[in-house]
């Protein structure tokens, strides 16, 4: 039995996040006015650069009297793992965050300094790692995004949106595990079944527009998904649940190329004043180069996901020479590989 | 007799524009939470990329009947320029926007887009050339800060923020001719005489602060305002009409330097994702290099006043290595000019 995500399990774990994390503003896309209105809801001005702090807050709040007593563990390189670390910190929790040993020392001192103790381990122990530990401690593992409560977190994003943007039309949200979409699905969808809600991928990690083109969940390999700049957007499948979510609920998965997640950093910068992460401003490039394939009628907001972008990447961005981008991806069927 | 512009002007002036001009948001200043509130007003996302539209768009339409008929005049390389061009096509007048011979073909071109007339001048020029003008044709000419209709128009930034920061107690605001805080302080103060307002130069531009230390109106050399980085922040004096507001209503003008610019440009990049001119930063400086000097108590709100940077400069400036700054100011005995 499929059993998304309900509105009122968003509507609790929205009050129980709002103290702490930032109801972020809507920002219009550009210097000058457009006809239909183009918005960003700007989550990478979220505490800790992200919206990842909303569903790691209410998980490992939800996870209650256990994770007090064992703490909590999690897995990631990336804000993911700031989330849980500053979410347990919070709370008075004992965090473990487990990192590949090819994470960069910055993001390790990050993680550090929020209070978590870092596991390093190599890649191909970051799910099993946390698992065993679990096992072993009782720390309950606040996966990243095949989780409700990490889900119904993100959710508090479609709720502010409904209230923040009266004549919303389409919702643009970038997608990898395909937490934050589930949730902004489920949110919007409940209560405003006509809101278009539309994926973005980059065209290197595009498991999830094939997934959804297919009908069936399928893994791409993960030398092809690693291959985006977009760092934040290299899982290799999504998850189970965000699955059922993404199959009831999401209208459509569209793709951007290297070429135009680089272009719309840039234009991000250089017209709205925002600075975002290459995951952060996919949304927006499907805005940006997909204008005539989206749906009209009603306003039309871009999630900007995330901000956590190194300084010498956005130099470069700005200075107009994007990171040279990687070879264009083979044709999708020669990729898919089925997992259910 | 003084005669500041009233709370009642600023209220009329903030219902004719709001059609038009949008409320900006306030932004956290970092990616953490901190103590006390710090807070920035983000008018670098305003139209056309600064707070400049407020004033112009009340003053072009104060105009009245004459503009209508002869037109609008204006002087500006910068923001005003195009701020004018804009009202002026918003609202069916002619414009002329004077430029200096030196100004950059793009910055020419962009106020050409927006349908004026550009006359290249002498910079020696700029004063007499408008004047000669609007004599000679009726133009009226919009003064970039020394009119009651642009610091009325300004003035909605106070009332915004006010209605925005329930618990104000300090706006950080950027001087330069001084419509900008004067519009700001009349509005606040009105309301809320509680609520401090402190205005912040550029060391290498500090005639407004020497004016306010010394209680009369000075001026320095233009080679020495011509210095700063902030290419926004270069008037060599303050106008009449600020001047008053200024010394009945301002409680403090605070200095930063070249260095504490260019640092603070980068970390509101890097911390709160917001990409803004120098001028733009100015205030923020002092927020970040000036906390022990400023009073406590209360949010403090820096205003982000204009966010039109070139993205050369943008990205040496995230890449590390700030424009080499200007060598420091000679003391400021040695410079400063009574012109009043
Ligand atoms: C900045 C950013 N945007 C989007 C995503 C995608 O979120 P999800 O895995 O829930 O689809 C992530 C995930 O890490 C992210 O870091
Ligand atoms: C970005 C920016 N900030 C601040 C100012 C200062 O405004 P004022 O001259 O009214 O003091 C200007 C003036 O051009 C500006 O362009």
């Amino acid at each position: 039995m499929v059993d998304l995500v309900t509105s009122a399990e968003i509507a609790d774990a929205f009050a129980g996040i709002r103290d702490v994390v930032r109801t972020t503003p809507v920002l219009p896309c550009s210097a000058l006015p457009s006809r239909t209105p183009l918005l960003l809801k700007a989550e990478h001005t979220q505490l800790l650069g992200s919206f990842k702090i909303r569903g790691a807050l209410h998980a490992v709040k939800a996870a209650g009297k256990r994770a007090r007593r064992a703490g909590v563990v999690a897995f990631s390189s990336g804000n993911h793992g700031k989330a849980v670390a500053y979410a347990a910190k919070a709370l008075g929790v004992a965090a473990t965050i487990v990192m590949p040993v090819t994470a960069p020392a910055v993001k390790v001192e990050a993680v550090r300094a929020l209070g978590a103790t870092v596991h390093l381990v190599e890649p191909e122990k970051r799910e099993t790692h946390p698992k065993e530990l679990g096992e072993r401690t009782g720390a309950v593992v606040i996966h990243p995004f095949d989780s409700r409560e990490v889900i119904a977190g993100h959710g508090s994003i479609g709720l502010e949106l409904l209230d923040q943007v009266p004549g919303l039309g389409t919702v643009l949200v970038p997608v990898s595990g395909g937490g934050l979409i589930s949730g902004v699905a489920a949110a919007v969808k409940a209560r405003r079944p006509g809101v278009r809600v539309i994926g973005v991928e980059p065209e290197l990690a595009a498991d999830a527009a094939e997934s959804h083109r297919l009908g069936r969940l399928v893994a791409w390999p993960e030398e092809d998904t690693g291959r985006t700049m977009a760092d934040g957007l290299r899982a290799d499948r999504l998850g189970e649940l965000p699955w059922d979510h993404i199959r009831m609920l999401v209208d459509e998965i569209v793709t951007v190329s290297e070429e135009e997640i680089a272009d719309t950093l840039r234009q991000l910068a250089m017209a709205a004043k925002q600075l975002v992460e290459p995951s952060g401003a996919v949304a927006a490039a499907a805005m940006v180069h997909r204008r005539a394939a989206l749906p009209a009628g009603g306003a039309t907001v871009a999630i900007l996901s995330g901000g956590n972008v190194a300084p010498g990447l956005a130099a470069r961005v700005l200075a107009g020479g994007p990171d040279r981008p990687a070879e264009p991806a083979r044709p999708a069927a020669s990729r898919g590989v089925a997992t259910s």
